[in-house]
Protein backbone atom coordinates (compact mmCIF):
# COMPACT_ATOMS: atom_id res chain seq x y z
CA UNK A 1 0.00 0.00 0.00
CA UNK A 2 1.56 3.23 -1.18
CA UNK A 3 -0.90 4.71 -2.62
CA UNK A 4 -0.58 8.00 -0.67
CA UNK A 5 3.33 8.48 -0.90
CA UNK A 6 2.86 10.40 -4.23
CA UNK A 7 2.47 13.73 -2.41
CA UNK A 8 6.03 13.89 -0.82
CA UNK A 9 7.98 12.11 -3.61
CA UNK A 10 6.96 14.34 -6.37
CA UNK A 11 9.10 17.61 -5.06
CA UNK A 12 11.89 15.44 -3.93
CA UNK A 13 12.72 13.15 -7.08
CA UNK A 14 13.88 14.43 -10.48
CA UNK A 15 11.73 11.86 -13.07
CA UNK A 16 13.78 10.94 -16.18
CA UNK A 17 12.58 12.66 -19.56
CA UNK A 18 11.79 9.39 -20.57
CA UNK A 19 9.50 8.30 -18.06
CA UNK A 20 7.78 11.70 -18.36
CA UNK A 21 7.36 11.60 -22.62
CA UNK A 22 5.53 8.10 -21.18
CA UNK A 23 3.14 9.56 -19.13
CA UNK A 24 0.44 11.62 -21.37
CA UNK A 25 0.61 7.96 -23.18
CA UNK A 26 -0.70 6.19 -19.74
CA UNK A 27 -2.77 9.59 -19.14
CA UNK A 28 -4.32 8.42 -23.01
CA UNK A 29 -4.68 4.72 -22.52
CA UNK A 30 -6.17 4.77 -18.45
CA UNK A 31 -8.75 7.57 -20.12
CA UNK A 32 -9.82 4.64 -23.05
CA UNK A 33 -10.09 2.56 -19.99
CA UNK A 34 -12.34 4.54 -18.28
CA UNK A 35 -14.82 5.30 -21.23
CA UNK A 36 -14.84 1.64 -21.32
CA UNK A 37 -15.98 1.00 -18.15
CA UNK A 38 -12.58 -0.46 -16.61
CA UNK A 39 -12.50 0.36 -13.07
CA UNK A 40 -9.57 -1.72 -12.00
CA UNK A 41 -6.73 -3.24 -14.55
CA UNK A 42 -3.19 -5.05 -13.17
CA UNK A 43 0.07 -3.78 -14.61
CA UNK A 44 0.54 -6.88 -17.12
CA UNK A 45 -2.97 -6.35 -18.68
CA UNK A 46 -2.10 -2.32 -18.94
CA UNK A 47 1.30 -4.14 -20.12
CA UNK A 48 -0.64 -6.14 -22.92
CA UNK A 49 -2.28 -3.24 -23.76
CA UNK A 50 0.34 -0.75 -23.88
CA UNK A 51 2.99 -2.81 -25.51
CA UNK A 52 5.08 -1.71 -22.56
CA UNK A 53 7.15 -4.90 -20.11
CA UNK A 54 4.86 -4.89 -16.62
CA UNK A 55 7.78 -3.72 -14.75
CA UNK A 56 8.47 -0.37 -16.92
CA UNK A 57 5.17 0.17 -15.56
CA UNK A 58 5.99 -0.35 -12.35
CA UNK A 59 9.21 1.10 -12.39
CA UNK A 60 7.74 4.27 -14.16
CA UNK A 61 4.81 4.65 -11.74
CA UNK A 62 7.18 4.25 -8.67
CA UNK A 63 8.65 7.60 -9.19
CA UNK A 64 5.65 9.10 -8.11
CA UNK A 65 4.46 6.87 -5.32
CA UNK A 66 3.16 3.38 -7.20
CA UNK A 67 -0.60 3.47 -7.00
CA UNK A 68 -0.89 0.18 -7.20
CA UNK A 69 -1.83 -2.15 -4.85
CA UNK A 70 -0.56 -5.96 -4.25
CA UNK A 71 -2.73 -8.29 -5.76
CA UNK A 72 -5.27 -5.47 -6.82
CA UNK A 73 -3.73 -3.72 -9.62
CA UNK A 74 -4.32 0.03 -10.81
CA UNK A 75 -7.85 1.91 -9.73
CA UNK A 76 -7.99 2.69 -12.94
CA UNK A 77 -9.88 6.04 -12.09
CA UNK A 78 -7.89 7.04 -9.62
CA UNK A 79 -4.63 6.53 -11.12
CA UNK A 80 -6.14 8.41 -14.26
CA UNK A 81 -6.78 11.13 -11.74
CA UNK A 82 -3.20 10.82 -10.12
CA UNK A 83 -1.47 10.89 -13.37
CA UNK A 84 -3.40 14.02 -14.76
CA UNK A 85 -2.62 15.98 -11.73
CA UNK A 86 1.21 14.99 -12.28
CA UNK A 87 0.64 16.47 -15.70
CA UNK A 88 -0.32 19.39 -14.34
CA UNK A 89 -3.93 18.38 -16.31
CA UNK A 90 -6.44 19.76 -13.31
CA UNK A 91 -5.53 23.09 -13.85
CA UNK A 92 -6.79 24.83 -16.64
CA UNK A 93 -4.02 26.38 -18.72
CA UNK A 94 -4.69 29.15 -20.75
CA UNK A 95 -2.56 29.75 -24.64
CA UNK A 96 -2.07 32.20 -27.06
CA UNK A 97 -0.68 31.56 -30.38
CA UNK A 98 1.79 33.57 -31.77
CA UNK A 99 2.01 33.73 -35.56
CA UNK A 100 -1.40 33.81 -37.48
CA UNK A 101 -0.72 31.48 -40.66
CA UNK A 102 -1.34 28.26 -41.62
CA UNK A 103 -0.16 26.26 -38.56
CA UNK A 104 -1.32 28.81 -36.17
CA UNK A 105 -4.78 28.92 -37.26
CA UNK A 106 -4.98 25.49 -37.44
CA UNK A 107 -4.10 24.85 -34.04
CA UNK A 108 -6.35 27.50 -33.13
CA UNK A 109 -9.13 25.56 -34.79
CA UNK A 110 -8.10 21.97 -33.32
CA UNK A 111 -10.74 21.50 -30.55
CA UNK A 112 -8.80 18.47 -29.01
CA UNK A 113 -6.61 21.27 -26.41
CA UNK A 114 -9.23 22.66 -24.66
CA UNK A 115 -10.62 19.20 -23.93
CA UNK A 116 -6.93 18.54 -21.78
CA UNK A 117 -7.37 21.33 -20.28
CA UNK A 118 -5.67 23.87 -22.32
CA UNK A 119 -7.33 27.10 -23.56
CA UNK A 120 -6.48 28.94 -26.58
CA UNK A 121 -7.45 32.58 -25.95
CA UNK A 122 -6.44 34.37 -28.66
CA UNK A 123 -3.46 34.22 -31.96
CA UNK A 124 -1.21 37.46 -32.80
CA UNK A 125 0.53 38.59 -35.71
CA UNK A 126 2.55 41.51 -36.80
CA UNK A 127 0.99 41.46 -40.24
CA UNK A 128 -2.03 43.48 -39.77
CA UNK A 129 -4.04 42.55 -42.45
CA UNK A 130 -4.68 38.91 -40.44
CA UNK A 131 -6.18 40.99 -37.57
CA UNK A 132 -9.33 39.14 -37.18
CA UNK A 133 -11.62 40.13 -33.97
CA UNK A 134 -14.60 38.52 -34.93
CA UNK A 135 -13.00 34.56 -34.67
CA UNK A 136 -14.49 32.69 -32.51
CA UNK A 137 -10.36 32.90 -31.43
CA UNK A 138 -9.73 36.33 -31.70
CA UNK A 139 -6.67 37.11 -34.39
CA UNK A 140 -5.00 40.68 -32.50
CA UNK A 141 -1.66 42.84 -33.93
CA UNK A 142 1.50 42.01 -31.99
CA UNK A 143 1.28 45.32 -30.84
CA UNK A 144 -2.20 44.60 -28.44
CA UNK A 145 0.30 41.63 -26.70
CA UNK A 146 1.15 43.60 -23.77
CA UNK A 147 -2.26 44.80 -22.79
CA UNK A 148 -3.41 41.38 -23.52
CA UNK A 149 -1.36 40.00 -20.85
CA UNK A 150 -1.68 43.01 -18.56
CA UNK A 151 -5.72 41.69 -18.44
CA UNK A 152 -4.94 38.05 -19.21
CA UNK A 153 -3.26 34.87 -17.16
CA UNK A 154 -1.24 33.09 -20.14
CA UNK A 155 0.65 30.22 -19.50
CA UNK A 156 1.48 29.31 -22.76
CA UNK A 157 2.84 30.64 -25.85
CA UNK A 158 3.26 28.61 -29.04
CA UNK A 159 5.31 30.26 -31.46
CA UNK A 160 4.31 29.33 -34.90
CA UNK A 161 6.05 31.72 -36.85
CA UNK A 162 8.35 31.73 -39.61
CA UNK A 163 12.27 30.61 -38.43
CA UNK A 164 14.21 33.59 -38.56
CA UNK A 165 11.67 35.06 -36.25
CA UNK A 166 11.19 32.87 -33.80
CA UNK A 167 14.08 33.67 -31.90
CA UNK A 168 13.39 37.66 -31.71
CA UNK A 169 9.56 36.63 -30.79
CA UNK A 170 10.62 34.31 -27.84
CA UNK A 171 12.36 36.87 -26.73
CA UNK A 172 9.56 39.56 -26.54
CA UNK A 173 7.10 37.03 -24.98
CA UNK A 174 9.43 35.69 -22.73
CA UNK A 175 9.93 39.05 -21.26
CA UNK A 176 6.40 39.59 -20.77
CA UNK A 177 6.73 37.32 -18.21
CA UNK A 178 5.22 33.82 -20.25
CA UNK A 179 7.41 30.98 -18.85
CA UNK A 180 6.34 28.02 -21.24
CA UNK A 181 6.93 27.76 -25.25
CA UNK A 182 5.61 25.90 -27.10
CA UNK A 183 8.19 25.82 -30.53
CA UNK A 184 7.33 24.78 -33.79
CA UNK A 185 9.68 26.91 -35.23
CA UNK A 186 13.35 24.95 -36.42
CA UNK A 187 15.06 26.67 -34.44
CA UNK A 188 16.39 25.80 -30.98
CA UNK A 189 15.09 28.32 -28.58
CA UNK A 190 16.45 27.19 -25.34
CA UNK A 191 20.03 28.38 -24.93
CA UNK A 192 18.68 31.47 -25.79
CA UNK A 193 16.40 31.96 -22.65
CA UNK A 194 16.29 32.18 -19.08
CA UNK A 195 16.44 28.77 -16.96
CA UNK A 196 13.01 29.59 -15.70
CA UNK A 197 11.65 29.12 -19.44
CA UNK A 198 9.94 25.64 -20.48
CA UNK A 199 10.45 24.81 -23.98
CA UNK A 200 8.72 22.16 -25.51
CA UNK A 201 9.48 21.54 -29.18
CA UNK A 202 7.15 19.88 -32.51
CA UNK A 203 10.04 19.84 -35.11
CA UNK A 204 7.92 18.99 -37.99
CA UNK A 205 10.07 18.44 -40.49
CA UNK A 206 12.54 16.69 -38.21
CA UNK A 207 9.93 14.18 -37.44
CA UNK A 208 9.40 13.86 -41.78
CA UNK A 209 13.14 13.48 -41.55
CA UNK A 210 13.29 10.37 -39.32
CA UNK A 211 10.45 8.83 -40.93
CA UNK A 212 12.46 9.30 -44.08
CA UNK A 213 15.51 7.51 -42.21
CA UNK A 214 13.76 4.61 -41.20
CA UNK A 215 11.79 3.93 -44.50
CA UNK A 216 15.29 3.75 -46.00
CA UNK A 217 16.84 1.25 -43.27
CA UNK B 1 41.03 9.01 -42.02
CA UNK B 2 37.74 6.90 -42.30
CA UNK B 3 35.55 9.12 -44.20
CA UNK B 4 34.70 6.67 -46.66
CA UNK B 5 33.86 3.52 -44.41
CA UNK B 6 30.15 4.66 -44.38
CA UNK B 7 28.84 2.73 -47.44
CA UNK B 8 29.72 -0.37 -45.76
CA UNK B 9 28.90 -0.05 -42.44
CA UNK B 10 25.43 1.45 -42.89
CA UNK B 11 23.80 -1.80 -43.65
CA UNK B 12 25.16 -3.75 -41.06
CA UNK B 13 24.54 -1.77 -38.19
CA UNK B 14 21.43 -1.09 -35.72
CA UNK B 15 21.30 2.43 -35.15
CA UNK B 16 19.68 3.56 -31.56
CA UNK B 17 16.47 5.36 -32.00
CA UNK B 18 18.09 8.48 -30.31
CA UNK B 19 21.02 8.61 -32.32
CA UNK B 20 18.70 9.03 -35.36
CA UNK B 21 16.59 11.39 -33.86
CA UNK B 22 19.65 14.23 -33.47
CA UNK B 23 20.68 13.58 -37.51
CA UNK B 24 17.79 15.60 -38.19
CA UNK B 25 19.56 18.80 -35.85
CA UNK B 26 22.81 17.53 -36.88
CA UNK B 27 21.29 18.52 -40.85
CA UNK B 28 19.57 21.69 -39.73
CA UNK B 29 23.07 22.90 -37.98
CA UNK B 30 25.25 21.88 -40.50
CA UNK B 31 22.74 23.79 -43.24
CA UNK B 32 22.95 26.98 -41.44
CA UNK B 33 26.87 26.59 -41.41
CA UNK B 34 27.16 26.31 -45.18
CA UNK B 35 24.57 29.16 -45.40
CA UNK B 36 27.10 31.38 -42.53
CA UNK B 37 29.71 30.26 -45.20
CA UNK B 38 31.62 27.82 -42.87
CA UNK B 39 33.43 25.20 -44.95
CA UNK B 40 35.04 23.31 -41.63
CA UNK B 41 34.42 23.06 -38.16
CA UNK B 42 35.55 20.95 -35.60
CA UNK B 43 33.57 18.72 -33.19
CA UNK B 44 34.46 21.01 -30.18
CA UNK B 45 33.13 23.72 -31.68
CA UNK B 46 30.40 21.95 -33.73
CA UNK B 47 29.51 21.03 -30.18
CA UNK B 48 29.63 24.21 -28.71
CA UNK B 49 26.89 25.45 -31.14
CA UNK B 50 24.58 22.35 -30.44
CA UNK B 51 25.04 22.17 -26.87
CA UNK B 52 26.01 18.17 -27.39
CA UNK B 53 28.96 17.13 -26.05
CA UNK B 54 31.77 16.83 -28.49
CA UNK B 55 32.71 13.44 -27.41
CA UNK B 56 28.73 12.29 -28.10
CA UNK B 57 29.16 14.03 -32.07
CA UNK B 58 32.04 11.97 -32.39
CA UNK B 59 29.98 8.69 -31.37
CA UNK B 60 27.05 9.42 -32.83
CA UNK B 61 28.76 10.09 -36.26
CA UNK B 62 30.88 7.12 -35.89
CA UNK B 63 27.78 4.34 -36.52
CA UNK B 64 28.26 6.11 -39.73
CA UNK B 65 31.99 5.68 -40.44
CA UNK B 66 32.76 8.39 -38.89
CA UNK B 67 33.37 11.61 -41.81
CA UNK B 68 36.08 13.14 -39.75
CA UNK B 69 39.72 13.55 -39.60
CA UNK B 70 42.10 13.86 -37.00
CA UNK B 71 43.33 17.71 -36.96
CA UNK B 72 41.06 18.59 -39.33
CA UNK B 73 37.65 18.23 -38.60
CA UNK B 74 34.73 18.14 -40.47
CA UNK B 75 34.51 19.33 -44.12
CA UNK B 76 30.87 20.84 -43.48
CA UNK B 77 29.52 20.29 -46.96
CA UNK B 78 30.15 16.86 -47.13
CA UNK B 79 29.73 15.75 -43.89
CA UNK B 80 25.77 17.75 -44.50
CA UNK B 81 25.91 15.45 -47.59
CA UNK B 82 26.71 12.58 -45.99
CA UNK B 83 23.80 12.88 -43.36
CA UNK B 84 21.43 14.01 -45.80
CA UNK B 85 22.02 10.75 -48.14
CA UNK B 86 21.73 8.86 -44.22
CA UNK B 87 18.52 10.42 -43.99
CA UNK B 88 17.18 9.41 -47.11
CA UNK B 89 17.03 13.44 -48.43
CA UNK B 90 18.56 13.09 -51.58
CA UNK B 91 15.73 10.93 -53.32
CA UNK B 92 12.93 13.11 -53.49
CA UNK B 93 9.80 11.63 -51.45
CA UNK B 94 6.05 11.80 -52.41
CA UNK B 95 3.33 12.84 -49.81
CA UNK B 96 -0.36 12.56 -49.39
CA UNK B 97 -2.03 13.53 -46.90
CA UNK B 98 -5.88 12.25 -45.66
CA UNK B 99 -7.65 14.20 -43.91
CA UNK B 100 -8.24 17.50 -45.41
CA UNK B 101 -9.15 20.08 -42.09
CA UNK B 102 -7.58 22.46 -41.05
CA UNK B 103 -4.35 19.96 -39.91
CA UNK B 104 -4.35 18.98 -43.21
CA UNK B 105 -4.90 22.17 -45.08
CA UNK B 106 -1.85 23.74 -42.23
CA UNK B 107 0.58 21.07 -43.37
CA UNK B 108 -0.08 21.00 -47.45
CA UNK B 109 0.26 24.82 -47.38
CA UNK B 110 3.90 24.19 -45.08
CA UNK B 111 5.96 25.40 -47.83
CA UNK B 112 9.49 23.71 -45.85
CA UNK B 113 8.15 20.56 -46.40
CA UNK B 114 9.69 20.23 -50.34
CA UNK B 115 12.60 22.31 -49.70
CA UNK B 116 13.96 19.46 -48.13
CA UNK B 117 12.62 16.75 -50.42
CA UNK B 118 9.26 15.94 -49.92
CA UNK B 119 6.65 16.59 -51.81
CA UNK B 120 3.05 17.00 -50.84
CA UNK B 121 0.97 15.69 -54.07
CA UNK B 122 -2.71 15.78 -52.67
CA UNK B 123 -4.62 15.90 -49.87
CA UNK B 124 -7.77 13.44 -49.69
CA UNK B 125 -10.95 13.34 -47.94
CA UNK B 126 -13.93 11.69 -47.42
CA UNK B 127 -16.08 14.48 -46.82
CA UNK B 128 -16.94 15.13 -50.72
CA UNK B 129 -18.19 19.04 -49.97
CA UNK B 130 -14.28 18.96 -49.20
CA UNK B 131 -13.12 18.06 -52.39
CA UNK B 132 -11.35 20.94 -54.18
CA UNK B 133 -9.50 20.61 -57.72
CA UNK B 134 -8.80 24.09 -57.98
CA UNK B 135 -6.24 24.31 -55.07
CA UNK B 136 -2.21 24.73 -55.77
CA UNK B 137 -2.34 21.17 -53.93
CA UNK B 138 -5.53 19.64 -54.83
CA UNK B 139 -8.55 18.06 -52.31
CA UNK B 140 -10.02 14.41 -53.79
CA UNK B 141 -12.48 12.20 -52.35
CA UNK B 142 -11.46 9.09 -50.81
CA UNK B 143 -12.44 7.51 -53.61
CA UNK B 144 -10.19 8.18 -56.08
CA UNK B 145 -7.19 7.19 -53.71
CA UNK B 146 -6.80 3.56 -55.08
CA UNK B 147 -6.12 5.46 -58.94
CA UNK B 148 -4.32 8.01 -57.48
CA UNK B 149 -2.04 5.67 -56.26
CA UNK B 150 -1.89 3.79 -59.36
CA UNK B 151 -1.06 6.59 -61.24
CA UNK B 152 1.75 8.64 -58.75
CA UNK B 153 4.32 7.31 -56.86
CA UNK B 154 3.49 7.79 -52.96
CA UNK B 155 6.23 6.94 -50.00
CA UNK B 156 4.61 8.72 -47.40
CA UNK B 157 0.57 9.31 -45.81
CA UNK B 158 0.01 12.54 -43.54
CA UNK B 159 -2.78 10.88 -41.34
CA UNK B 160 -4.80 13.93 -39.85
CA UNK B 161 -8.67 12.48 -39.70
CA UNK B 162 -10.14 12.12 -36.60
CA UNK B 163 -8.59 9.76 -33.64
CA UNK B 164 -11.80 7.21 -34.03
CA UNK B 165 -10.84 6.99 -37.75
CA UNK B 166 -7.08 7.02 -38.13
CA UNK B 167 -6.77 2.93 -37.43
CA UNK B 168 -9.33 1.93 -40.65
CA UNK B 169 -7.58 4.56 -42.71
CA UNK B 170 -4.16 3.26 -41.80
CA UNK B 171 -5.18 0.23 -42.68
CA UNK B 172 -6.88 0.92 -45.82
CA UNK B 173 -3.58 3.32 -47.19
CA UNK B 174 -1.23 -0.09 -46.07
CA UNK B 175 -3.54 -2.41 -47.97
CA UNK B 176 -2.78 0.13 -50.85
CA UNK B 177 0.53 -0.14 -50.78
CA UNK B 178 2.13 2.70 -48.67
CA UNK B 179 4.83 2.16 -46.40
CA UNK B 180 5.49 5.33 -44.33
CA UNK B 181 2.76 6.70 -42.49
CA UNK B 182 3.33 10.38 -40.82
CA UNK B 183 0.50 9.84 -37.60
CA UNK B 184 -0.93 13.01 -35.91
CA UNK B 185 -3.86 10.91 -34.86
CA UNK B 186 -3.86 10.35 -31.36
CA UNK B 187 -3.76 6.51 -31.20
CA UNK B 188 -0.64 4.05 -31.34
CA UNK B 189 -1.42 2.61 -35.07
CA UNK B 190 2.76 0.84 -35.02
CA UNK B 191 0.88 -2.91 -33.46
CA UNK B 192 -2.15 -2.75 -35.91
CA UNK B 193 0.20 -2.54 -39.00
CA UNK B 194 2.37 -5.07 -40.82
CA UNK B 195 5.72 -4.85 -39.92
CA UNK B 196 7.27 -3.45 -43.12
CA UNK B 197 5.50 -0.37 -42.27
CA UNK B 198 6.89 2.73 -40.61
CA UNK B 199 4.91 4.87 -38.80
CA UNK B 200 5.57 8.66 -36.92
CA UNK B 201 4.12 9.66 -34.49
CA UNK B 202 3.14 13.67 -34.05
CA UNK B 203 1.26 13.96 -30.62
CA UNK B 204 0.83 17.56 -30.36
CA UNK B 205 -1.75 16.74 -27.04
CA UNK B 206 1.09 14.60 -25.80
CA UNK B 207 3.56 17.60 -26.25
CA UNK B 208 1.67 19.88 -24.80
CA UNK B 209 0.93 17.87 -21.81
CA UNK B 210 4.94 17.50 -21.17
CA UNK B 211 5.09 20.89 -21.45
CA UNK B 212 2.47 21.17 -18.71
CA UNK B 213 4.38 19.15 -17.02
CA UNK B 214 7.25 20.63 -17.15
CA UNK B 215 5.47 24.06 -15.97
CA UNK B 216 4.51 22.02 -12.83
CA UNK B 217 7.69 20.54 -11.79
Amino acid sequence: MNMDKWGENLSDKKVSKTVIKRLPRYYRYLSELIKDGVERISSSELSDKMQVTASQIRQDLNNFGGFGQQGYGYNVKYLQCKIGAILGLNQEKNMIIIGAGNLGKALSNYSGFEKHGFKTLALFDIDESKVDTKRPIPIYSMDKLDDFLKENTVNIAAITVPKDYAADTAKVIVDLGIKGIWNFAQVDLDPLLPDDVVVQNVHLIESLMELSYNLEH
